[in-house]
């Protein structure tokens, strides 16, 4: 019987979401087979949505930066701009071990960092940039704080987080000191 | 004519001087051959000091640790116990690249992270941990923040340093919220 249209956007979905959760935790470890295994179809399969690693991989990435992204706008009308802001920048970070894994196997597949997947990084820094603004003109962070650097401790945190593998506790009190530097003074 | 010991011992020195260099700018793509040319001896001579790229890049990273640690331990009895621990913060994060860099070299060429390697930066951390003790000691440092948090933070600004290739004014006033975050209420 012939796959119908549906069923190969089901199959799509589905591939990408386990790519997505396999990725995050093996990075450039982790295999198509594995995701082909755990999604429930067969390798041809994930090879006729995704032709090469690289693509698959991709892909992944773009769908992770979109949700992150999604998320981000969808706090851009909070009640409580400080509390939005804080609390995204604390999502950042408690996802970062899981998007460098992924962004650790897209340069592995051989993936182009100036390619489609930059653009995801790209419109996210432009949606915190929308939230910081926010949260400054509530009076939650200090106006004279730039994006760039609000961005370079929102890296720096994901990134030591991540390569430290911070229990819960330390993250905490580290982003602690980093939300209390960005409090007016 | 035969090379004395005289000879080898300034050849060795020579060789981890540029090797420093050269991997800390080049990181992995850096080769053992442009280290003798930059060096001024045969390819031959290298190898008999380090007879694996593997060895000279962990001797190179042995080397580096041991000067940061050295360093902070010559600031361990400073005058201004918060300058010296803020200055050496500074440090490590202006330094943040090169030694990132040969970090990549010495996983690339085989490195084993938990090996001999392993020791200087936990010598650093210690090192940093007297600093912070003292500048807490003196009101320079809250008291309420411990090793953990303060080492993740100069982790995640070497690391934000490094990734986003941050120019100074950036890198400086994302110290500066670090440092306001660390400063007593």
């Amino acid at each position: 019987m012939e796959p119908t249209r549906a069923d190969a956007r089901g199959n799509r979905a589905r591939i990408l979401e386990v790519a997505e959760d396999v990725f995050g935790r093996g990075g450039s470890a982790a295999s198509t087979e594995e995701v082909a295994r755990l999604a429930g179809v067969g390798i041809a399969t994930v090879f006729r949505h995704f032709p090469t690693k690289r693509e698959l991989v991709e892909a992944v990435l773009v769908k992770h930066f979109n949700r992150l992204c999604r998320e981000a706008r969808s706090l851009a009308d909070a009640a409580d701009p400080g509390r939005a802001f804080f609390d995204f920048f604390r999502r950042l970070v408690a996802d970062a071990a899981g998007k460098l894994a992924i962004i650790e196997a897209f340069a592995d597949a051989g993936g182009d960092a100036a390619g489609r997947a930059s653009q995801g990084p790209r419109d996210l820094r432009e949606a915190v940039g929308v939230l910081l603004g926010r949260a400054q003109d509530a009076g939650a962070v200090r106006t004279d704080v730039r994006l760039d650097e609000v961005y370079a401790l929102i890296v720096g945190a994901s990134r030591a987080a991540a390569h430290l593998r911070l229990d819960e506790p330390v993250r905490s009190r580290t982003l602690g000191i980093i939300f209390d530097g960005l409090a007016p003074r």
